[in-house]
């Protein structure tokens, strides 16, 4: 079966013809959702995926990712979880392409980790119904890595860490990595490991407090500069590591879905807690759970 | 007895002549350690100062805060707790001021929290031994919160959290906060505490899922763009004074140095989990801090 993909993020717009799990053709450009304002969106998928749409008169046409977002083309409400194909394809929401055809918008998810708590997905559930994991956890490693639950195919529920955009903002702006230098030294990621084990357990002493222990360790002089980056980066995963056990339990394996140098460090800092990491492609992942929605959506 | 003091921060000059504990004459300016260069600070001293100097030939001067830090005056090396006065004073760090007469550079304080951990202090170590607590804990709310635990009349130890930082951070640089609309709700504070509850005990869910989830609650319309910034604070407020209470026991009472806006939220903070705040005016404690240093200074 051929369909038509736009992957359309916040800052790129990627188009694939795609059959079965194969990309046949693709195009991508940097004009992301927050590139544009309302009502360019139809345009700008037409000239990029048009020759598709031609050539494919009877491809079904899905649209992933922010590009469902308030700030997308249309906005395409959060459905809840728990939420398998199924669920998903029934919460599509159409929009127009031209001629009468269209396009249909694979929702986020919502779910309520709490009572009045909140937490969204937008795109990763696509990622995460194509990993292959019926029953387990699974871990989406991005700007906001997601940590999902699945239960007989479906997405339980999940938890959202804001750890790269963290990483980013202490980097960037924050007096506390300002002092960082390069080339680092990767010995700096299990010291912020060991670091974020104080916070665990019914002791913690409050991630805001190690971040600034970073900063005294390096102008106290107990710690080079260039070890900082990677504790940070350490501190931040492990901390977030924690508290998705905490959440979620501590199965014997996690899939993790990230490119391999982001991955390695997730199954380093997981094989301290004696779990096992299965790294997968997120592309892969991708092309396998459009593949699934897509059928669901032309069998209803 | 006379002295006279600059208060010299990262972004602020503060001079003041002092008759024990008031304060009879003044200067500020927003040459700060960080818009000065290497050398630079004598003149701004003596620009500022010098007229004091003349009329007060006698006076002991004292400099604290950053100015002793590697980008102030001289870098005046960390002591070592437990700190009081008297090691405070054997710790000073003297300059040149002109013909022959000295400034002393109050010393930062260092501490190990924890093995291989490091915290610093700069600055508040004065108003905190002006507090006019010889046993306990006292909470120097600023944009680097300080968690002092005080024994027989010395600095025991201490925490620092960038609570404040942080708190910028999110709301000029991130995703999370930039939603925030104003006038703001502070009904948000209250339930900021509440979600901080999440991350405590040890079924911590992790700080860094509870930001993500303020973002998440205002894009699927569970939280007004009004409540989002004291949601922020309220959340890592919460946080911190967690991680504080971890750290440091749960005494029944505890001194705030803040302004009276920020320390209300101490101590309402503080109520929720029992705990009587007493807030003291952070001005009154550095005066009262310098004065015990000058004496001990003198009396050498």
């Amino acid at each position: 079966m051929r369909f038509i993909v736009a992957d359309w993020g916040t800052t790129r717009f990627r188009g694939y013809l795609i059959e079965n799990e194969t990309i046949l053709d693709q195009v991508s450009s940097d004009e992301g959702v927050s590139a544009l304002q309302k009502g360019e969106h139809r345009g700008v998928f037409l000239k990029h995926c048009r020759r598709w749409l031609d050539a494919e008169p009877n491809a079904p046409v899905l649209l992933v990712g922010m590009v469902g977002s308030r700030e997308g083309w249309v906005e395409a409400p959060y459905a809840s979880c728990p939420a398998g194909p199924a669920e998903i394809a029934e919460a599509l929401v159409a929009v127009d392409l031209e001629n009468g055809r269209k396009g249909y918008i694979i929702p986020g998810l919502f779910c309520e980790p709490a009572p009045g708590a909140a937490d969204v997905i937008r795109g990763e559930e696509t990622l995460v119904l194509g990993a292959g994991v019926a029953d387990g956890l699974i871990c989406s490693a991005g700007t906001h890595p997601k940590w999902i639950l699945m239960r007989g195919g479906r997405i339980e529920r999940f938890a959202t860490y804001m750890t790269g955009e963290m990483y980013a903002l202490l980097r960037e702006h924050s007096m506390i990595g300002r002092p960082a230098t390069e080339p680092s030294d990767q010995k700096g990621f299990d010291m912020g490991l060991d670091a974020a084990q104080r916070n665990s357990g019914d002791n913690g002493v409050g991630l805001l407090h190690l971040l600034f222990g970073a900063r005294a360790a390096v102008v106290s002089g107990r710690m080079g500069s260039n070890l900082l980056a990677p504790y940070l980066s350490g501190l931040l995963t492990g901390d977030e590591i924690n508290g998705a056990l905490a959440q979620f339990g501590r199965p014997s394996s996690v899939v993790i879905l990230a490119d391999q140098a982001r991955a390695d460090l997730y199954v380093h800092a997981l094989a301290r807690h004696g779990i096992k990491a299965e790294v997968k492609d997120p592309k892969q992942a991708l092309l396998a759970g459009l593949a699934r929605i897509v059928r669901q959506h032309t069998a209803v």
